[in-house]
């Protein structure tokens, strides 16, 4: 239900969209990028502490920290996002669900991360980072689209290497992305001493191959993985499994 | 059917196992490590083209050697093995089953394939290697077992360093372990110039982490993995999934 109270964060173009947890509502843009799934996995793959400071990188409107903020005990939970747009929609959204104190979303680049937060300052990182290379340069900048789904404002290996950076030493570190850069994102992890120590995949039918993964690495772990048993997202066309109801929180 | 013609071939204490693909047999000792189903899974995995020359390090009594001469056309299909009591019943076996022309088991460490073999000779590497680190140095190195399946003679790494000198380029590794190493056999191939190109999950049910793990490594390779559905191993206690026993030939 969206209250009249609700109606006055959102201005023309915007929806208003029940995030069907603990009564949490989240503004979009249709004409923008929108969270899909990804996000909403990652939020159930990612594991936070009472009291613990998280860190989301590529937040987009803020979907992780909200969900994480219902799902987790975490003191506070930052996001940071380059696109000025989006950390406005983001911000609209944390107080009309009335997060502040829990919830702050910041414009910057990640890879001022440590300048602007410090180092080794994060028991949690969470990253949906933008799942495409960026080879064909910067045809328009200002696409914000583009922005969200290429790695135009650094490079995963720069996303990573800044992950170690800003969390604490045994500091967790959970991302999602797609299976053709399993191989990039696992040796970079190690290469940066975030040591991948989960692993699970995502199938959208049993019997097809991947389309996405959840990791969770720890900043200084020892060598050792566990691969999850695998996320089936549709029994059927167009039903979702049970495992994914309950993801969702309906 | 053992017929009293394929009887001759055995020794004391040894025992001949149906392949059940084929008409293949295979001699074993209880005493010594028999294959498991991560050989024959690997067997169904690995792909080979007519004409393909093939290599299979840690060959053991030889189970991938004759389990691929059945599923595949390659040419020649060499077995390399460290311990000469197994060269000998892989050799007894490749006879008893006529194989002689198209398998050819040798005795030898893989550290000095390059040698034995020459560099870039072959179209296929497969390998089901010893999964345990050798972190308690040699405490019995007689114990067939033990040299099975702990890396005493070379690591994960030697072994990945070697398979990549003896692949011809744009040849294919295929290889099985265990998910703890993941990360060690993921890291190890792209820094050995082997690139990862498809991994595929064994879980022994589906609700349950994976043991084991198929890789596929293309030598020169583009960055660009797929992650395929998973194989689940039983659909009840003690009652395979179809799949198991399509790959199996029952």
């Amino acid at each position: 239900m969206i209250n009249d109270a609700a109606k006055e964060f959102l201005l023309p173009g915007e929806r208003l969209d029940d995030l069907q947890r603990s009564g949490l509502m989240i503004l979009q843009d249709p004409k923008r990028f929108c969270f899909g799934m990804d996000a909403v996995l990652l939020s159930g793959f990612a594991k936070a502490k009472k009291g613990d400071l998280v860190m989301d990188f590529c937040t987009g409107t803020g979907i992780i920290p909200l969900l994480l903020s219902a799902k987790t005990e975490a003191a506070k939970i930052y996001g940071l996002e380059i696109q000025e747009e989006s950390v406005d929609m983001a911000n609209r959204s944390v107080l009309l669900n009335g997060l502040s104190d829990r919830v702050e979303i910041k414009a910057g680049d990640f890879r001022d991360a440590v300048t602007m937060f410090g180092a080794s300052s994060f028991d949690i990182v969470t990253c949906n980072p933008p799942y495409m290379k960026d080879e064909h340069g910067i045809l328009n900048p200002s696409d914000a689209k583009k922005i969200a789904r290429h790695e135009i404002y650094g490079s995963l290996e720069d996303l990573i290497l800044t992950v170690a950076k800003i969390l604490k030493q045994n500091g967790k570190f959970y991302m999602v992305h797609r299976p053709n850069r399993l191989v990039d994102v696992i040796s970079c992890m190690r290469a940066a001493g975030i040591e991948p120590k989960r692993l699970q995949m995502v199938h959208p039918f049993q019997d097809r191959e991947a389309n996405m993964f959840l990791v969770e690495g720890v900043r200084g772990g020892k060598a050792e993985l566990r691969m999850e048993k695998p996320i089936i997202v549709y029994k059927e066309v167009g039903v979702y499994t049970d495992e994914i109801y309950d993801i969702y929180g309906y």
